[in-house]
Parts: structure tokens; sequence; C-alpha cells
């Protein structure tokens, strides 16, 4: 018997990427998965992609959980920090939900709403010493999807001292997974098709995550919302402090990395490439016109988005070479 | 018997839809419509969307233009300037290409290559006192698809000294007819599905005509190929001069456009909404965090962005009201 | 002043084709739009197509309606009876909802549920004898999308007798604004991406009335959810009575038929062509295999399949050109 | 070292997936993949899905396959076989082609043009008999897209009796990847967004495969051209022979399957369900009101349609279990 696993919160697009990653990995056994609505409910009549599977989501309740040894939650905000709360100190937990990425209790209040439950290690294994951290808590905190891409497009650049922190400026496209599967008007097939749309601007609740995890001072952050089922990507731009190769610093920053992959030059990210995989596609350079820094990143919002750097963020928790169960490489087209 | 249009290059995209809106003309008869390699085939074989338009197209010569009283050229770059040059001077010709809309020779050599034709009048009547220079030019440029949307926002703005002309960044997507209808592997349909690909990453051609039409003089673009036919998305940011309400600034040059349309606030444009129309919606605020002013513009790349604005300027050589056979509503869902 | 038009449940997608409509039409004026839900919100924050009209939305009252010399129902089945029946008698009515399509009102309780309100003169005017029953009703039932793709294709052959009535198979796939507005799990963009998905498989509604409005006596119905937001494509195949022509039958049927299409030979229908129109392409053969007669029908749900041909039938009531304020024509790409 | 695997062909879409799935299979080891025009290239270059693998195309010859142990073909139709004749005898061969799927040699040449190379060990597991044969050929034949779709749907139930061969009437429609990766202007994105497009109505290729594979005797086929990359959804009704319960004979058929799923009553497949798995899902019933059975099946067309079914082959060819490699399971959304 492997290790113990459970998923709460399991019936979103999240939960089923976790769910689908989880049948394939070698040392992870999904022993429960719970949804409110849908338990009960064989796991296949929620997602059909898992035709076969033979379990049935439970009540989530921190009682089903408790004796497994690997805890994901994908909760809506403020539910997966009550319910981490009942859960016991030796159980090792991922929080794919926001409750627990910021150190600022003000910019949660402001951006979430409510109490703030507090900081765990934040779990971008690509941040300098991160890996260490993750390898060493028993609670991680997965990034929002944006910020994952955003950071990694941003982070190295500001580390190495080569991008001015005071005015960066983001555009970033999601696909329609991102924004849940809740039932809503806005993100019915037929408003989406042909569709791109702004939306939360300048308000994205991403925001304090971002320039918390890069130190970003000055961010303009523009979320759209593109007709594609999975991906995000984002364009990251920033003036220079002075003759900056951005590549270089990348290619040093990533160097170990075995999910980012900072493409030849020439190529630019997109995000097909990525989808159904763990990676993230980066390329970056300066702008002709303008003299801006621009690192463009692609990557899957459900895969290292979310679901994929859950499974790696708990690898590391326990001792697994980090790309255990995981692909680098995406489904296309 | 109306005034009589032809139309050279009608066999891709912005030709085909130029000839659906001249089929709902009310003052522009249609008699020749041309195509090189599909010379000799009837329209609705090419445009399976005319079907039971009863022409034929005819090679594409000076000759089968000449006694037409209006001419559309929707042509490569490069061809119209030569096909233009020699039509009889009383015909009123607006170019769809690239050729006549750059004053700056060399921004035409670095950017299309090849000799400079000269510049025409720029076919975007929402410009200050451009709806009279249109209307007493026999020559007219229609603008880039990507510029339209893009010199629509942001020219008020450096107009009114609003913001700051050395720093605008802007990332715009946009659907694939505005890539053309050439067989290329990278515009098939399985490449393009679920993916938001950037290109021409600081190089686009339309570059020198945002600054000309907008006075900026540091740009960065970013152009985005996305998942859908039609339809551009430009979210333009750039740095406030003082106190400045862009929404005030837009509202006021903007009054009197028929197709321009300020959103009320909290609504942003979104791409779907101007599909088949020619309009082009815009909002604008300013950035919290990054102080930023953000306009967002959206608009119809074969509709405001190439073959309605064409008519629409067609409209006004011929003393038309601008609005003569062109919708402002977008076909949707 | 033209005739008064109004449109009771105009915030469906229905609905809304209908206002975009009406707006460039030259007789009809619209005076009121009515919603339930959005009573008193502007019509284009439902509707962003359609930004700067200048109407709000009333309830839905049979007051409101009462004054219109035309009203057009776009109501859910079973609420468009109840308001019908409250209506004046002079005032001319076409309903787009399926209450009063059915003369059996077996069928109807079996399909729909409920008691039966009787039926109406069904709008389709290609139907032999339809065109002058129209023009001379005052209450008119637009048909069911499906219907509408499914009686053009198959109609004529078992009225020539060129058919077998028995045994007509039929797969057609529908775009997902023929579901509706509502916002369901199953109609997200992220479920529908990338997805046919086949429902009420033997069991839809339109089954008695493709029945009643053919004479066909057996027919495999299987529906299918296509990833696009608008279109229909039938694929309909029945047992040939002897040696025939099916073109010939279609073309001799369709010959005065503005808005029907016989494609040349070679070419089959296809739905991105007939976007935006109030167009039905039809081809037909026979299959060399199975020596199944095969027809081939494609047209716009929202517009032939719904507010275009409820418009075409309300011309007809008003004695006006079958074709005012409609176009043959799709929007493509 | 494992099996020394080589792929030619390898630059199209099931090429590309191929080498997806062998870079994650446990047994097979990637060591040639060849290409015409892309000799020379890094696989990444090609398929940037792929980023970080370190090959590079080889030209397609004889000489760089035949110290492989096992080779996959993905070249067009003729290619194969004449590069197949000049493989050592001792390699194993699994063609993605269609050369060798078809029996008789007139039906080959009227449907594919040209000499017939034989037949081979026919490629679809799941028939009767059919593992065992492909476990001890050295030349297999992988099936056509459509036609492992139609026949998984329909061999068992004109194998039990339980269909009538005679009047077989499919509809199916498929992605855009099942067209190859050739630029061609009607494969072109912005012609298949939003468009359902019917194509060599009653002429397809797989008409011969299905029948041979089947015993159908009279099969009419309408294949559609759907707007999504992949994904296949086949429709298949036959008249029943007397009382049939079609799930029962599925559900014996495959019993043993592990890539075939009959899903419980009241779900019917689609195809977002199976993006990138190896599964196809099945569900049968009786249509009410014509009394037809109906099968609908839905797979991957690059995955159980082309590479999954072609490592499945091997894998059996080399006593591997069946499902090495594989997932049962889609990426969905």
């Amino acid at each position: 018997m492997g290790i113990r696993v459970a998923v709460a919160g399991a019936s979103g697009y999240a939960g089923g990427e976790l769910l689908r990653l989880l049948a394939g990995h070698p040392e992870f056994d999904l022993v429960t998965a719970t949804a409110h609505r849908q338990a009960g409910q064989p796991l296949d009549a929620v997602h059909p992609q898992l035709a076969g599977v033979d379990l049935t989501f439970a009540e989530t309740t921190p009682d089903v959980l408790a004796d497994a040894d690997l805890v994901f939650l994908a909760l809506p905000h403020g539910e997966s920090a009550a319910l981490a709360a009942r859960l016991p100190a030796q159980v090792r937990v991922v929080d794919l939900g926001a409750d627990h990425r910021l150190v600022d209790g003000d910019a949660w209040t402001r951006y979430y709403g409510g109490a703030h439950a507090g900081a765990w290690t934040y779990g971008l294994p690509e941040l300098p010493g991160q890996r260490e951290r993750i390898a060493t808590s028993t609670r991680v905190a997965n990034t929002g999807c944006y910020a994952a891409t955003i950071v990694l497009a941003l982070a190295p650049l500001i580390a190495a001292g080569a991008a001015n922190p005071a005015d960066v400026v983001v555009v970033a496209a999601s696909g329609t997974s991102g924004a849940g599967r809740a039932a809503k008007t806005h993100l019915l097939a037929s408003e989406v098709a042909g569709d791109l749309s702004p939306y939360k601007v300048g308000a994205h609740q991403h925001v304090p995550e971002i320039k918390q995890a890069t130190g970003a001072t000055g961010l303009s952050f523009t979320p759209v919302l593109a007709p594609m089922p999975r991906g995000i990507l984002a364009t990251v731009t920033a003036l220079p402090t002075g003759e900056v190769d951005p590549r270089a610093v990348l290619a040093q920053a990533y160097a170990d990395a075995p999910f980012v992959h900072l493409l030849p030059e020439g190529r630019w990210p997109h995000t097909a490439a990525t989808l159904g995989g763990n990676s993230c596609h980066l390329q970056a350079g300066v702008d002709v016109d303008s003299g801006r820094l621009i690192v463009v990143a692609a990557l899957d919002n459900l895969g290292k988005g979310a679901a994929g750097q859950a499974v790696q963020n708990a690898n590391l928790m326990f001792g697994l070479p980090e790309t255990t169960g995981l692909s680098c490489f995406g489904v296309a087209p």
C-alpha cells in the first residue's frame, strides 16, 4: 500500500484533474474523494472522463479525511481554512484554494473578505529556496493559477535587479476552467464562443499574491477570459534597470527546474502546447520600440496552475522525485 | 442605377465581408469583383455565405475596374499601390491594404520592405478633422485592423495631454481572420483550437502606423492570435500626466461618432458583442494598484477593422450619411 | 410611424436576435421589449451586441403588449399560450415557442407535459400553400429550430412520393444557443469546448412536429450538441421508393423560395455559411453503397430557425415582401 | 535498455501523439523519429508540446529504421507499403496508415487508387480472436479512426445476429486533426470555427473497411468535420432482427476489454471525455419512434483511433500487458 490520499472538493475542474493525475501516480493511492452536492454519486457520473473509476463521492467532513496521509483541498475560499483547522497535524495538506497564500492579512480581507487564516508555505517550488521549504512542510498553499504564470515570468527579473518593480504591466488571458464549474450565464458556451472578455480590471485577487511573491510594487494586471477550456497566456512587461539580458536571467533561475522551459530564441510560448502537462513555457526579450522587458509565459491553469502543481508539491513533501506521476508534455493538438 | 462599385481582390476574408456589406447597401451597386486565382469562379463558390449571388470573379486588371465609380482594393501589400497607380483619377479608391497608410517612407521600408508608394488620406473618420478630409478625398487608405482598435482607444488621451506618449503598453489579441485566408500550417484549426499564441512580439508592422496616428513615441505592442474567427480586443495602458478622467476624454472625443460606443461604467468591451457590426466598444479607467490609465477596445477586425470601415469611408467620399448600409449592432451569441 | 412591434421574453438568445433584426427592419418599429427577471434593465445591459439601443425591458404583462400591432412571443413553453390568450384578437402574434405547433394534443402532452393550447397556423412559409395561410392568419406558430431544418430537407421528398416515410433516420447537431440562455452546468464553455454530445436520443420533443409537418411515420432522430454558438446541420436519410432524383424534387419545391438554396452539385451545406442570415442551404444525393436518399440541410437556429423565420412570417402577415428586413447572406468567417 | 522504437513520419498529428505516448511508456524507448520535410529539425520545433525532448528528426529511409525492434509507420497512404517492404522481417511493424487494412484489392483500388499491397493483421484487439492474432503477428495494420469508432459500435450487434447488416446508417463527426496537418484552406481555423461541414458523403474510404470488419452489407456513412481538434462521435443505427437488448450484446462483447466502456444507462458518450486517453465510450438503445437500434460511440481519433491503438497493438505484439503506457482516462475539460 502506498501513500493514502484524499481529495476534498473533488467535483470541480481542479479536483477532476487531480483525480486524473492521482489515477496515474505510482505512489499516491486515492482512497477518498469528497464533494458536497455530489456526495453519494459515482466519480465518473460527475467526471465522465474518468469512466470506469470505481469510487463514490463522500460528504466533505474532517472525519473522512483524517486517516489519509495526504489531503488535497480543492474548496472555495473560506472553506478550506475551516476544514484544514480540523485535520490532524500529521496529515500533510496541500490547499489548492486561496486561504493560506497571503502573508498580509489586510490584503486578504480587502481582496477576499472575512478573516485571514494565516499563511502556509507558498507552493511554488521554482522560487529560490522554496523547494526545500516545501519538503519540510506539512501544510502547503498552492498558488493561484494566474499567479503561478506571472510569478514564474517575473520573479527572477526583479530578484536579479533587472526589472523595475514599480511599473509592471501584465495582461493575461485564461481559459474558462479557471472560472470554475458553477453554472453562470457569462460562462455559457454561447457567451464565450468567439469572445475575449476582460474582467476584474485592476482588481483581481491575485494582485497581492503576485506582488508578495515577486516583489513588484506597482502592478497593472488585466485578466481576460478566452474562448478555450484551459490555458493561461501572460504577457509581462517591465522597465529594465540597465543593460539586461532577460533570457540569461531566466535560464539561470530555472536551470534545475524540470517543469519550466525557457524556449529557444525565436519561439514564443503558446497555451495549447502545455495542455494536460505540468510545464510552464517561457520566452523573453527586449521590446525594440519601447525598450521594455517582455516575458511571455504559458501554462495549463489546471496543470501547473493547480492540480499538477499540487502533486508536485506533494511529491516534495513526501520525499519523492518532484516529477513523479507528472508529465512535462502537453496533449496537442 | 446607383454608384457603380468594384472590389479588387475579393476572394479573401475582408473581400468577402465587403461583398456581404455591399449586397445590403442601398446606394452602392456591386458590378465587378476580381480575384486572381479564382477568376472565372462564381462568387459563392469561394464565399459560400453568399449563396445565390449571381456574379463571377473577373481577373484583377485595371481595365475591369476603370469604369467603376468606386473601387475597393483588398490586395496584398505592394499590389494595391501598383494597381491604384493605373486607375483613372476620377475613380474613388479605398485601399484596405497597407500601401498608403504611412507618411514615413523609411518606416514603410523597414516594416513592409520595398519602395514606399506615398501616403493617402488616413481612413479613420473618428480622428479630429478626418471625417472632412475623407469627404474631399478621392484616395483613402483604410487603417490596419489592430491600428484601428488601438488608435481609437489611445489617440484622444494623448491628444488631450492626459497620457504620457513615451511609455504606452498594448497587448491585443485578434481572431484568425486577421491573418488572412492563405493556407498556412500555424493557422489550421487543429493548431489554433484552445490556443493563445503571441507573434511578431515588439515587431508588428502596425507599430509605426499606431505611433503616426496617436503621437505615441514609445510603444510596446504584443499581438496575440486567439482561437476565434473574428474580433480584436486591445488592452492599452499608459501613465497619466496628472489627475485624469479617461472616460471624460473619450466621451468628448466620440460624442458625435455613431460607431464608437463608450460603454456605461462597469461594463467592459468584449469582442463577441461587435461581431458582424461596424462598432468599436470602449471602456476606460485608472488602475488602482499601478495608477496607469487603462483603456480596453473591442471591434470586429473584418468590420470596423476592415470592410465596415471601408464602406464608412466610401459613404463619406460620396456624401452619403456615414452609417449608410452599416449596422452598429453585433451578431451574438 | 410604421407597424408597432413588441417582443415578449426578449432577454434570451432568440429574443436578442429578434431585437437585432427589428433594429434594421424598415417597417417594424420596436416599441416594447419585455423580460421578467431583467425588467427595468436597459436592453444593452442584457444584450451587449445592441450597445446604444435606448430602451428598457418592461415586465411581461398583457397590458404592455396590448397596443402593439404585432407581438412576438419568445417565452418558455407553457407561458406563451397563457399570455397569448390574454392579447386582443386584432393584435397579430407570432409565437416562437412550442405551445401552438402541434395539432395532436396527446403528442403535446406526451412530449411537453400539461394541457394543450391548440394549434395555430404552422409558420413555415416554404410548405405548399403555407405562405398564403400565414398571410391571412393573425396567430402563427413558428417552428422548432431542428424541425425547420429537417422539415425543409424532408417534406418535399415525402410529398412527392420519392421517400419512404416509414424509415427516416436523422442525425442533427446544433450550436449551443439552441439550448437557451439559462445557466446550466452542461452548457458551460468548459464542458462544451471540443465536445460533441448526443442528448434526448430518440426522445426529442421535435419528433411529433417533424412527423406532422412531413408525413414521416417512423423517425429515428438523434440530436447532438456541437461546440459552436449557432447553426444546425441535419443529415436526413430515407429509402427511395424507386428511381428518384432528390435534387430535382427539391429544386421544384423551392423554386420560388427566396431563403432556401439548393446548392450546386458537389457543394454540401455547412453551418458557418448561414450564420446571421435567414437562409437554409440544401444538398441531396443517393448514397452509393446503401442506396438511401440523403439530404443535408444547414441553417442558423436563431435565424431561419427562430428569429428570422418569425420576421419572415410577420412580413407575410402584414402583406410585406417576405424578405423585408432579412438577409439571405451569412456572416463568415 | 528496453525495446528500441522508431517512428516514421512523426511530424504529423498522429505521429506527435505517438511520440508523446512513447515518452511515457515504461518499456518502449524512442530511438529514432523520421520526417521528410522536417529532417534535421528538433522534435520540439515541430511539436511544441514536447518542449525539452532532445531528439532530431532523421530523414525517412529504411536504413535508419532497420535496427529498431519496433517501427511505427505514420505515413501517407501508398508510402507505408513501399517502406515496409524494405524493412527486415524480424522488425515488428505497426502501420497507422491505410495500406494494409483491406483484404479486397478491388476495394482498395477503388477507394485509394493504385496497386494493393495486401492485407496485414487487422489491428483492433477488441474483435473476437483478434487480440491473439495480433500477439503473434509481426505486421499489424492499425484501423482507420472512423472505422475504429464505428466497428466497435456495430460489429458485436451484427455478429450476434441482432442487427440487420443490409441497412446500416451512420453519421459520424470528427475533429480536425483527423484531416491531418497539411495546410489546406478548408481546414483553416477561420473556416472551421462555428462550422459543421459534411464531406465525402457516401464516398468515404473507410466504408469498405467498416464493411469488412463488421459484416455490414449496406452502409450509408456521412462524415462531418466538427469545430474541435480531436474526437469522433458516431451515431450508428440499424434495424433489429427481433427483440434485442443491444446493451446486453455490447456488455458481453467488451467484458474483458480494458479500453471499451459501455456507459451506465442514461449516460451517452461524448467526445470531450475521451480526449487524450485510449478509451472508447459506448451507449446503446432502441429508438422509441422508429424501432431502430441506435449505438453511439465516442473516442479520441488520435488516441484509440490512431496512436493509442498503435501502442496497444505493439504492447500485444511484445507480450506486454495491453494497457502498458496507456491511460483509460481523458483530459477534461
